[in-house]
């Protein structure tokens, strides 16, 4: 299937790349490139400021479209605290822009170069976790990144952005102070 | 040096076992078996309900000690939310709770299961993340954990439990659903 990617840098490449294994055509956009049509899923590979701009500029577009949130909406200037409500998360306040979109969560918790390796630390196997609250969307991301090295599972409805969120900025935290390398991170081991 | 272990459930002999095998010498305390004096070092290897009556019941033995709340404070009615406030935590609560006491947040985010065995998954080196805002009180937990078998990382100050807590939630769901075992979950791979 076609999958729409905003955003060609470190993560939109590693997440369009296992689209692509996976056998799906990737179209990139961005500022010098912008989108008439979109596919039925569509990446929002860019930071957590650029989201709400997006989500107004494309605002048709995204009717009827999976919507896929990675962003961790940290506060770069501290490193101490998310800019989004402590009872929310950039998923959801996405969900609410989009009200006419099914928004999920996912890729957040992997660093761009496990998702370019497909490996944690070159040892586990790359997880990505998804949120949100339309079950079928979750298959159908799934089903579209069959085929890739990724291991992909369901986080629960969409609320549990919140606690992924949380987990990607410690997980980020972690990488900051050089205790795990970029290339590390939280493998999910069954 | 001495431990005390407030709950000899499958936490806090996981957690006892690691103690002892770095050389520590380890005491169990619970209803039945009241603690006349804590060491330096007090696990508190009981659910999030009891934490309160606890500092309650120990206020004065507590002063000066280094306590370490393990707890995720899941509703679990409902395993859709936590029963702290969001813009808070269990161990910011019993920090609260226990002024003259230091508290840290560590061992939420292994299962039981991975502090026994020292393995996530029979592969990763089971990680235990610890935060607190008194750096000498991390660096003496550290200290006493070494010639364990887990790998000590510092999350940060007392205010990243948030994100532990949210993290240990979100590691339960996963096996809950039965996506992830209760020998595995999060591995911190380097």
């Amino acid at each position: 299937m076609k999958i729409s990617i905003f955003g060609k840098g470190n993560m939109g490449q590693a997440i369009g790349k296992n689209f692509g294994l996976a056998g799906n055509t990737v179209s990139y956009y961005d500022n010098q490139n912008h989108a008439e049509t979109l596919a039925d899923i569509v990446v929002m590979a860019v930071p957590y400021p650029a989201l709400a701009s997006l989500a107004k500029e494309y605002a048709d577009q995204f009717a009827g479209k999976i919507v896929v949130d990675i962003t961790n909406p940290l506060d770069f200037d501290t490193w101490d605290s998310l800019v989004v409500p402590a009872d929310s998360s950039a998923a959801q306040e996405l969900q609410q822009l989009l009200p006419n979109s099914t928004v999920l969560k996912a890729f957040n918790t992997t660093f761009a170069a496990t998702l370019q390796s497909g490996k944690v630390g070159g040892t586990a196997t790359t997880t990505v976790l998804v949120a949100g609250d339309d079950d079928a969307a979750k298959q159908a991301f799934k089903a579209a990144l069959a085929g890739s090295p990724l291991n992909i599972l369901d986080a629960g409805k969409l609320k549990r952005a919140r606690e992924l969120e949380a987990t990607g900025f410690l997980q980020m935290t972690l990488a900051a102070s050089k205790q795990i390398g970029w290339t590390g991170g939280f493998g999910v081991i069954k």
